[in-house]
């Protein structure tokens, strides 16, 4: 899909593929944790072979910034993509090194704004898949998105 | 709170106020935009003034792995914090350059798991808050807690 969506171009059913993937890599997942999650199972991976993921794991919050960006990236929202909120978060497996994530989304919800008469919020639920077709992730997100033509009210 | 808490430490009504603060740089605010939600909001100075939130904001993914690495921080579970889960997130206010953000965790829930014997659920709801006491960001998230004394069944 080109060109910048408008809140009247999304629909329920609507779905979104991600644009591109994108490769997991240890360094990513150790700099990641030693910022923002610094657990030794996401900084080592000795300590990560003996902990509860078995192996170095990404944070889930890697994971969540990442489908961030493949989100961006397959849906074009006219002024940017601002979040409203999320729903629900699931990590369903460990993202390990080496691991491709792409993500498929899904409209489930629209309504207008009831506080900004000039916007309103689209709910999307997407699923983040590795390079073995497992489901890594899942989350249902809140967005908004412009109105194009404002009603007379 | 010293030591490394098990599932049956914790109990509804418990909190825990974050041992640090964290104070959110431009760099660090484009660097993550760059890599996780290129959006010009969120990756310069000017493009931010025309948008939504009339200036450079942070990521809410950025502000949500803050929250992770203050959460983490402040509270030292067994074996380490396992996320399983985020029952709710609201951004409620832009993070800017220059913010300083500290957080208070509140347990509202513990239940043992239903697939995992030797493990615990504890649901908590965490408010993050900039220098000026505005909340910026709140959600709920579910976290594993190891069982210090299996019951017999």
């Amino acid at each position: 899909m080109s060109g910048k969506l408008y809140f009247e171009d999304f629909y329920i059913g609507q779905r979104f593929d991600s644009v591109t993937s994108a490769k997991v890599t240890a360094v990513e997942i150790k700099e990641f944790g030693q910022k923002y999650d610094p657990q030794p199972f996401h900084l080592d991976e000795g300590a990560g072979e003996g902990s509860f993921f078995g192996g170095l794991a990404a944070s889930g919050w890697l994971t969540a910034a990442i489908v961030m960006r493949l989100r961006v990236q397959s849906i074009s929202v006219a002024g940017g993509m601002i979040g409203a909120g999320v729903e629900e978060m699931r990590w369903t497996l460990p993202v390990r090194p080496g691991d491709v994530i792409r993500l498929k989304t899904e409209v489930v919800g629209v309504r207008r704004s009831q506080t900004r008469i000039d916007y309103g919020i689209v709910c999307a639920r997407s699923i983040a898949y590795n390079q073995c077709h497992e489901m890594v992730m899942r989350n249902t997100v809140n967005f908004l998105a412009p109105v194009l033509r404002l009603d007379p009210r």
